[in-house]
């Protein structure tokens, strides 16, 4: 399985999420094409993708879904789950923290990291924020390997270095400063102002349309 | 340029992020190659991203700076700017008020609505935020286009439907709830549990590559 684009990895971990939602409906079994529209995408992305890791579903019922959601676990999860940290514990941190905590029992938010002192022993849902100076120590000693990074801009390529020293396999940035990272370290980059110009975009053309 | 794809309009975006940062260290020009390095893309897709908006460089000194930004502006902004509002007031409802304001003059947050009447006129960087009862006159009464959504999951479908109603023809989607919207209203999905998830199983992957 480790031969998946990025791409792909993204609509397993969405299809789980509208599984897990869609099974708490009492419902057992979903077709493709279900599954599809709740995605906004089409069912022979589904089925490719669903193809892809090794599932097939029954002609006239669909899905299995505990059984999709269990295959799909089984392609992203680790066995022993991994650990994460949030770094920079502003409002981005904890919302990040708050959301993520005990969403998906794989991915462990253990400890926050922030450098100012008042936030420091603080907690949200009962993770830690920790002072930026021990960020190698109890990255090591908490054995986390996945970062979130949402500290200031003008910190963000110095966290980013301290980050690799420490042993991050994989970093997460929401800061807008775009980074470097050694080879056999995962970047992905999120900027939400790349989100908003987008939709600003778009509802321009809708609105030049309307005219 | 109304023909532009979604990642195109994203890649822009980008591009004018990095470009802004890049002429505040005095430099008025940059190769194709030096900014695609930038973003960790090829210089090809650079070529083809600027070709489209019908931009084009010196043969020896690549594209100057400012007039790129400003073609970019061109393309994306709308000539009076748009109206943002923040529908929901918690840690990343905040987080994207503060980190918004001052950044991009054409787009501007100029309202956040929540349900806890603790937070009914507390402010973040000049931003006031109303009772979500209130959501359809202040809409309606400040011209806002575009909605962040960062409501809890349980209410985000109620407070779509809302929103489209007062005149919302743009939504960015921070809750997990894959949302419907009419014809007319554009929708972009973030969902930061699928950014995690990608980063976790690439890290499994060069994780099991080293062993």
């Amino acid at each position: 399985m480790d031969h998946l684009p990025g791409k792909t990895i993204e609509r397993l971990s969405a299809y789980r999420r509208v599984l897990l939602n869609y099974s708490t409906k009492g419902k057992s079994y979903i077709f493709s094409h279900e599954l599809a529209g709740l995605l906004h995408i089409t069912a022979v992305q589904v089925r490719r993708d669903v193809m892809l890791i090794g599932y097939t579903g029954l002609q006239r019922k669909g899905y299995y879904v505990m059984e999709l959601i269990a295959r799909i676990g089984e392609v992203l999860d680790s066995r022993d789950g991994q650990k994460v940290a949030v770094v920079g514990f502003g409002y981005l941190g904890k919302a990040i923290t708050g959301y993520f905590v005990g969403k998906r029992s794989k991915l462990d938010v253990v400890a926050s990291f922030d450098i100012n002192t008042k936030k420091i022993d603080t907690k949200i849902k009962g993770v830690k924020c920790f002072h930026i100076n021990s960020l190698k120590t109890v990255i090591r000693k908490k054995k986390i390997t996945i970062a979130i990074l949402t500290v200031p801009t003008d910190v963000a390529v110095e966290v980013t270095k301290n980050l690799v020293k420490a042993g991050i396999k994989g970093i997460l940035n929401f800061t807008t400063v775009p980074l470097n990272v050694p080879p056999g370290v995962y970047l992905e980059e999120y900027d939400m102002i790349t989100s908003v110009e987008k939709v600003a975009f778009f509802v321009k053309k809708y609105d030049k349309a309307e005219k």
